[in-house]
């Protein structure tokens, strides 16, 4: 094939506020109605802490077109074609967080300060529009359903049966805060054998934080320096909890949480579990594992590797794994490459041998979600980025370096 | 000089529980009698968390004669004596958790689930005792003061002072959990501006985690994987807080977190404070820092390196830094180099360059906690370990390897 197939392991996808509400039950509609403006009035609150306001005001004054493909089928499909993108991973929040479902259902998923019943409900309204969205594009769109796992196991099993049948292809969880039972807990044996039996791929996504006070200095630094320890920590409660152990077909996936850092963090947990002077005094942790820590990654795991997807990622591809490493575009989130696809792809994986950038663009998406590669590969020979695109140009002897500019 | 200065940043110094008594205001005896028996019910059932009682009785076993200079000033002086240790830095929790403070004001510090009235007076009790211990071999003992600042600002400020005026060197403060004001407060300023002024040098020490349930599968690898997180978070708190721009000559010490993962925090920070695409839409939370995280931590903090100061640790020294890197012993714990200090000495140190030991053993403790250069060079002519100790066995030439073995 001449050209790239590419997927987007990292989008996102959701209706404009008031429009969840047709997609709720219709017992919540009360309490939608009377919540929305202000559920409208803190997205637009934390929006402030999050998002500048003149960056964010010129960002979707220069691309106010393509922003309604958050929940606008055709315009999604015209945006991705242009991007050489041929399928995507649909997670929540659309176009910030201005777009996430009612009731906190969103990427945040904080287990406090909410009403679990609420929270569900909101849950299962996204995950409604999300699977009559994917349906008009099933090739293309690999939807997540919201699964407010630490409230209630049996509400989740339900609740992934049906998104399971209804052509979802996996779910999100929230990270470990607060009080409930933690991810090595027991209590969630029959979520992941379900998953397992399902093929239904699990994932964090980078967002959720402790609720910081963004009025403090720094407060900013502290929320970057904290996002990617918060959305990859339920993955040493599941390794050392032994959950790949009993589940060896459950598939774990980490989004968004840049790359540079991930090799580190498994070096760490291969050291914690690693037998020392140190931690002999700590007792037996290890053997409900046969393997070590980075083995269970190697095998159950991905990196949804997107928005900051730089040379800082490209450096550690080898360390993190090739195989475990999915592009993507993070398309409509600000920070993401679009509307600069192709400029980006073209700066950060150019020079990258083809054989491993076949594995970060598709194959490695195609392993974990288990998609049809055929008809996407027919597709990317209309849309894909070609095979020169990322080629190193070609130098010639004798050229003089620093004369072309 | 033939000895090498050696200067331990970690020990740990504490009561057998009963006799902290004697230095508790007498307001708080009552309190102190009716919860005694449940205090060392709680410090031994955390032990058997903790410490597997094999591993335990074992180790107790075999160095029951030395492990009573947790608070037995000859017994402590003859064991670093041996051990060539010319002066310590005091941390509390003598032995382990049995001989910790009352009232939960041990290294954990957990701002939950205490009455932070008591655990203010158990932090005073110990505080009182280890000026007196200290006063019995002022050159050798840097005593750490137990300070729970996240109840009480006031109360903090009052206790350093007095701490300063009885002789110690600098204060333990509680890591980041539970919902009191995090580091980058500005309620904090005085505290830090008092340090800064009287030289008081300020730690973490690892220990205080969450409340996990060790009853789940892998807890304790969830622990191990946690522990150096959680006592090296205020790190960044603070230096994002700029509280190091802000008070420049602030001495921040992170104690027995582990080496070799530091550098991967240190780029953390510093990737999170550039300048990226990503981070744009975050706003300005830069503005108040004027140097890279890493150039604060260069100029303002060291790592008390200790237990698991091995191959691991010095792979890392010069990413680290060697100029914050400072050796400790952890004597009297049980994953401390002792009773075989000179053993582990000579394994992970040999080989490494004499100015490079010299900075790591004892120069970048005289800096940080402002020692007696000379009094302890003295010292370290009886006591030291020879130069000779960790130069690299001569090689001859025409030897065979593999066969001298």
């Amino acid at each position: 094939m001449d050209n790239f197939l590419v997927i987007s392991a990292d989008g996102h996808a959701g209706l404009p506020p008031e429009q969840y509400r047709n997609y709720l039950e219709s017992r919540y509609h009360e309490q939608f109605d009377s919540s929305l403006a202000a559920q409208m009035a803190a997205a637009a609150k934390a929006e402030e802490n999050f998002l500048i306001k003149d960056f964010n005001e010129e960002w979707r004054g220069n691309i106010a077109n393509g922003l309604s493909g958050a929940w606008d089928s055709q315009v999604r499909l015209d945006v991705i074609n242009a991007d050489g993108i041929a399928a995507e991973v649909l997670f929540p929040d659309g176009i910030t967080e201005q777009n996430a479902p009612p009731f906190d259902a969103g990427l945040g998923l904080r287990p406090w300060g909410v009403d679990p019943e609420l929270q569900w409900a909101g849950a299962r309204a996204h995950n409604r529009w999300l699977a009559e969205f994917c349906a008009e594009a099933p090739l293309r769109r690999i939807g997540i359903a919201v699964i407010p796992l630490l409230w209630d196991v049996d509400l989740a099993l339900q609740e992934i049966r049906w998104a399971h049948k209804a052509g979802l292809k996996g779910l999100l969880i929230p990270p470990l805060m607060g009080d409930k039972d933690p991810y090595n807990h027991p209590n969630y044996y029959p979520v992941w054998e379900l998953c397992q039996d399902l093929g239904m791929v699990i994932h964090t996504h980078s967002g959720p934080s402790p609720a910081y006070d963004f009025s403090l200095p720094g407060a900013m630094g502290v929320y970057l320096s904290e996002f990617a320890w918060w959305a990859s920590r339920p993955l040493w409660f599941m390794i050392f909890g032994g959950v790949f152990e009993k589940f060896p077909k459950l598939k774990f996936v980490i989004a968004e949480v840049t790359e540079f850092w991930v090799p580190s963090m498994l070096e760490m947990m291969d050291v914690r579990a690693s037998v020392k002077h140190t931690s002999g005094k700590l007792g037996d942790f290890r053997s409900n594992l046969s393997m070590k820590p980075s083995e269970y990654f190697a095998r159950n795991c991905w990196i949804s590797a997107s928005a900051h997807f730089d040379e800082g990622s490209t450096a550690v591809r080898h360390d993190i794994g090739i195989d475990r490493i999915m592009w993507g575009s993070d398309y409509p989130h600000p920070e993401g490459s679009w509307p600069k696809t192709a400029e980006k792809m073209g700066k950060y994986l150019t020079g990258i041998p083809e054989s491993e950038l076949d594995l970060m663009l598709s194959d490695n998406a195609i392993e974990c979600y288990e998609l049809d590669r055929e008809a996407l590969q027919q597709l990317a020979k209309e849309i894909g980025p070609s095979r020169e695109s990322f080629r190193e140009p070609p130098s010639f002897e004798g050229e003089q370096k620093g004369h072309s500019a």
